[in-house]
């Protein structure tokens, strides 16, 4: 809490405004909801612009079904990732609104019927089909904040003019998520003929010494290009979150 | 070169407005420089937005000379990396309009005499003072790009309330940038109470287990928060870089 | 065998107090049992305050058996980790007493009917719900201690005020164990806040580069809080040993 | 702040024991000191039971200086660590009064004349005589704290009866410091004979598979006594700071 | 595109021999095919020399039919690597000419009917049994692309002189694939016997510290004979490419 | 071949006792088998005193049996390591005479009827019982090479006790096995209290930062105890064949 | 020695056509000098097509003196890579025909006086100018084997148009040497443009995550081209050989 | 302490043979030295056949004196490794007698005059001429222990006859230590023509990614030929150590 807040706060107390009890709330508010076994964000959008997105790995399905509950309740937009096939099944029985991503395996419930006006703009662009998993994750991610996606798939640097022959595509995003495995190449070309920001993802795609991705990490991580920066191995949600970000803000969409 | 323009060229010669060499020449213009013993980019200010950055370590005096009179020749800002204090010293009586930062160890050499309004602002933030030679060269860019910075020293997470007795100072940045050594966990805590795009740059400071980095860099890779990318060990000017980008464009400055 | 004890053994021999076989037994006293396939250590308590913990993993039903049947046989107080569900089953017919934590993995068998008092406090915090299998390892440890715990789950930083919120909770404990997946910060954000040693566990969880805890694991080696001590990826079991040995030495009721 | 604090100054203030510019500075007091180019975290002591250690690499003379002048006028006991020789020599000119530990390189200044009664015990233990620097380091460290130490120096697992010999002067430790390179197996057999925690330090000693200290750190880390916590490579600062803690509040004497 | 070349289709638009859209077409002539999910490279025999070759992992059988379907109708020789035996026999009913390599996992539709005549020649030696199925891949792709070759297997350098036996078999080809796991010595020994090019593949054949290949990849690059060329892990395909290149360019038969 | 075996061949040659195909025969002579997909090792026995073993690993049944069937004709002792349970169960069916070690996974047959006579002595040590499939894979090695064994099970370093009550079984053992996991310190202890040279064979066993026996491997290449060498992660059957060929040799029995 | 050889040489020594000796020397005739503390292979041109080329690194100037005097007897080329400049200033007054490349760090001494004629091109390209050490190394090994080289400096992929206005060089080349450190991503794109082979040379220049070369190592294994094959972290040396091997072949000019 | 003897002692007393402080003597006798800052194992040789050998490294001269003092005065045979040439002159003023190994940086101070006959014998194969400094603290190392040895220097698999031209002197060997960088492919060879006991050290000798002899070790620790075992990088006495144990216990000689 900064000082003037706090000061106010005295001042109404003072003047009758607010009771002690009232003051004290404030000045510790509740910001979490703790469930069974689980702590949800629940101050998480006014803070950082965007409801708290479920990790779904390693979550039961009685767990996600107490928070996705809860967070329907607070009128969250639901949006939870790596959700598995079987997982998902039982959750939509619960919840039959609910949208399953099958290649992306992410799991939403959208709180509003009218869908959320599209503002920003971002490409999404795989260096192969094996990285699609990872980059419908992306998409979704992106969709879900309101923004606008454009899918390039399958234009690796094996084949250079690929991508070229599809530079227009890119030319009105306000931000690239590039997604490749292998040696990681493509952020570097892309980030080289682009001025937005490139998010690049590494994923596990490849021959025995890509070693679980760490190849394609250490070269976008070296990445010649300057407005490249990276996230996790296969971190399609925080590309597209990042991405979508950067688009929002640049479109004054931003919350 | 997109099909439209090709059509465009065919049809000017078809109709005599350009000569068969003009539109060759439009085909296949040049776009770099070849000196001595390098290949400048000259069309990357077009592409890109910003000029080409040169990275100083492992050129020699001579090599950067060189590079320097022909960016200043084509009326581009110069801004060179890793120049040590030995090789600034040499380069300053050629340049002596130039402005060398001793902490950051950048180069500059400005082209025109009023300085670039601001547009845009971003905040660099530091876990320690060893980490300010890295903050240094990020703001060094910043400040090149024509970004506004706020500089936040020394508040790492074994203070806690040292970052957020500051907070109010990031509300106004478009972008963060946070440099941080050891376990690199600074980058999480501030991306947990902002809205905005966090660039993440881990630095070779600490004990042993710290291995030149490694522990900061896959600290941050791993970070919970959603919106923290992650840039190269030390990688001061791509930081500043991508978070220039990022404000620019926000800020509607973008070029 | 320390000086003082020999030379009073030889006394008592020379006084015939003891015979020489009696002198003999006691300076080459068996404190250890040949089972068939293993060798059980029978000294542990005197040694080091507790008995032997069995290791669960790659250990076969049979062999399980026969340790538990001689533990039981000496009073020993049987906790065994890292016990899978079938094993668990296959031992729970033969040890109807015996309790088995499904989460965690540990299979106890009390000795005594009438509970151990509990002295010694220690908070158990995750840093999310996929955590919670190495806190139950660790939160059954020290139950089995006798020393009392308090759990606090789901409050990592990416959420920094779900932990402030708490922190209420941690002021009486006489250590902390924290147990985190990622980047492993909150162990630094904990010890920050606090007096006590805390004891780090990083867990596997995670995206591509955590890289089996390897990730987390740096990041707690890295820690800039100054009382902050790591054990091994998904060592729950040591993490709870520790803090139970610190807590109840505090508390005076130490061995 | 917790709530019952917030709501005894609101009470406070409506009966006019304090004015609303008190209670705003309860809320927000400031607890750090911003010097030229760094941050010192003054509430630290109030937090964690001791005041912040300074780390001295990378740190210039000038603002070691400030920090350390600061750190005086506070009434603050001065540690600071990794002080290389030429450093300590100037700023023993400043800080006559000031103690450097050759060996382990940490610089002290005493607040007040008389010495702290010692409290609690803890022995440092080496493995070689090349560990010697991370020792001292610890052993200055629990001096700092007020807490007696037992060195044992160069009683590694290659000569087993050499610790075997010694062991008497464990006994009355709260907790044990064990330093060692190579292998790092030290902890291990000095852990398996004691019922208190053992706080492990590897070192970079050892030829080249030690890789900088990571055979070391891997071994403690995986050590199979239960009451080994580790710390990170040559770290003795922190290994002499958790052991103090513990051993300080087992003797009841933590702050 | 070259100057020249654009500056004669000027010209021909000049002089009426083409129009503007006949130019056009020729500047930025369609080079791929867009399919549902992947992206097809067309021109990759005109630049390469042979047609773009399928990587099969992660392609499920819907793709791969409509990625094959598409080579067919363009006259291309379809060769796709690692096809699991499942996958080959779902698109062996679609493609009934089609040629499946059980152990190299490889699947081949042949163009023609008259086979390809042999010209080039290269050997493919493999240390150990277990290394087959990469040495298969590699020979499938010789053969794809019209390159004779030789097999020579289990000659690992535990028993020297089967190697020495066999060196004859060595002599007339013009580059030699070794496969090799565990410690990666062949090549070196093979490449000390020969005066051409060797293209060494490791595997991950060995025991607990290959380390999935890492050990036999190092030994390869590390090896001191200089005529050795290292691929990825596993990645016969890639040595049987470069093997044939070279074989066939020697030969005087690349396209 | 020598010089002096070869001249002696000359001779004879010259002397006409011996005919130009026969000397050709002499200096080229065959010594491996080539079968259907493996070439067998037959000099193997002349040149390192024991015959060829059979890595089963990666090798089908069909395979085996071919190599099996023509060491048997060669009236080779058959041993054939990491045969798993069914491999060992179809190839019963072919070689009744056969055994198999379930534990250790080894498959031998017999040639003679009557057993080799014992010849130097190994004792093979386990840190845990988890290492037990690595010591049988030893035991079964010094067995196949007519070594007597002594095993002793779970001695490991957390009950020091236990190794130094059984000191006296490990006394007239030419060589020692160790086989530990975790941090792997056995064979530091082990060698610190012989004088005979000490095989280190790291296993899997342990938690997280194992990382797949690299925690014990690197422990026990650092050793400090000066008579420990080191094979590779899980390699029972190399320590068993190096302390076998120690013990043979210091026995008067090596071939 | 093959079977044919020995043969024919036994029926020489039966028609008296050679002695006894003289088949014995055939048979075993040395084919190395053992000098003071090394020893050359004498008949590496013979079996490999070039002489033996010396590692400067780690060897004396009296070694290398030494070493050389015996080639220059032996009529022998003499190529000596890693000689720092002190050794070459040195060695210079030996050899005062000698040529030292200061960049490339290489040393010759040319046997004949006519230049050898040039048969077979390759071309060595770098990404930057920081990687002209290495490129020059490969250039210098080019030209001693009588290959004519054609080098491309400074065009990575971060000005991607300056690689594609040089195409028309790299055409008429039988093989390329790439040069690039940070992500070396190079190679790929290059092998996607050509239908010849790519030996990629990856190099220590880039930023902190780069670990040594690493990274580029890496990238190049991983390469999605696949005529891309990799040579050692700097291994200039080795780059040059294997490509001039193939240009020589190729051109029809191997030895 | 064995039981029979403790029995025997107490008899011993009881029939007034010994004094209570005679038995309490043996059973708990001094068998190390305390120095100042070191701790000398002066049982080694009883328990381990050999005087303890002192690591240099990290040690100042002081420390070296006082114990090299005390360990003449004991009649051991003093051998210290990893001692510079600064530390040896100095060391020499002190120890006239004393040799040092300029190459292999031993110091030695014999006890008596006459030399100690030789028995047992061991070769020392070096790959290149960069591996002599390893060698040579081998060689220094079985000289001390009375063993025999043989140089074979720069016998690589690079040129692979060199090996094969000098097999005949490894004959006589009981066992053989292979010094090698690079890929460290040599003990394999050596190891396949050999009955005896190999024992490998790798070298940091080598390129960029032999990652400072990471690559040769791990080349080793997978060596397919079974008699090889290894030891840490660089370690010369640790090889030579156990080779001289082998030997001397072959030969009869062993302690």
């Amino acid at each position: 809490m900064d000082r003037s807040t706090a000061l106010q706060l005295a001042q109404q107390l003072q003047t009758g405004k607010i009771t002690p009890d009232e003051l004290a709330d404030q000045v510790c508010q509740p910001r979490s909801a703790q469930l069974a076994q689980t702590t949800i964000d629940l101050d998480r959008a006014r803070r950082c612009g965007y409801p708290e997105v479920v990790f779904g790995e390693g979550k039961s399905v009685e767990m996600l079904t107490e928070i996705f509950q809860r967070q329907c309740a607070e009128q969250i937009e639901v949006l939870a990732t790596r959700v598995d096939a079987d997982k998902a099944a039982q959750l939509a029985k619960q919840f039959p609104q609910a949208h399953y991503n099958t290649i992306g395996r992410t799991f939403r419930i959208t709180a509003s019927e009218t869908p959320t006006p599209r503002t920003g703009k971002v490409a999404v662009v795989t260096a192969g089909t094996s990285d699609l998993p990872v980059a419908e994750e992306a998409a979704e991610t992106l969709d879900w904040m309101g923004v606008a996606t454009n899918r390039l798939s399958d234009v690796g640097v094996a084949g250079p003019h690929r991508l070229v022959e599809r530079l227009d595509e890119l030319c009105d995003a306000q931000a690239v998520v590039v997604v490749a495995g292998m040696e990681g190449a493509l952020p570097s070309v892309v980030g080289g003929y682009l001025a937005v920001p490139v998010i690049a993802v590494p994923t596990q795609v490849g021959y025995g010494a890509s070693f679980g991705g760490l190849a394609a990490l250490l070269g976008m991580l070296n990445s010649c290009a300057a407005n490249v920066a990276v996230v996790n191995i296969d971190a399609g949600f925080k590309a597209g979150y990042l991405a979508g970000l950067i688009a929002a803000q640049t479109a004054g969409a931003a919350p």
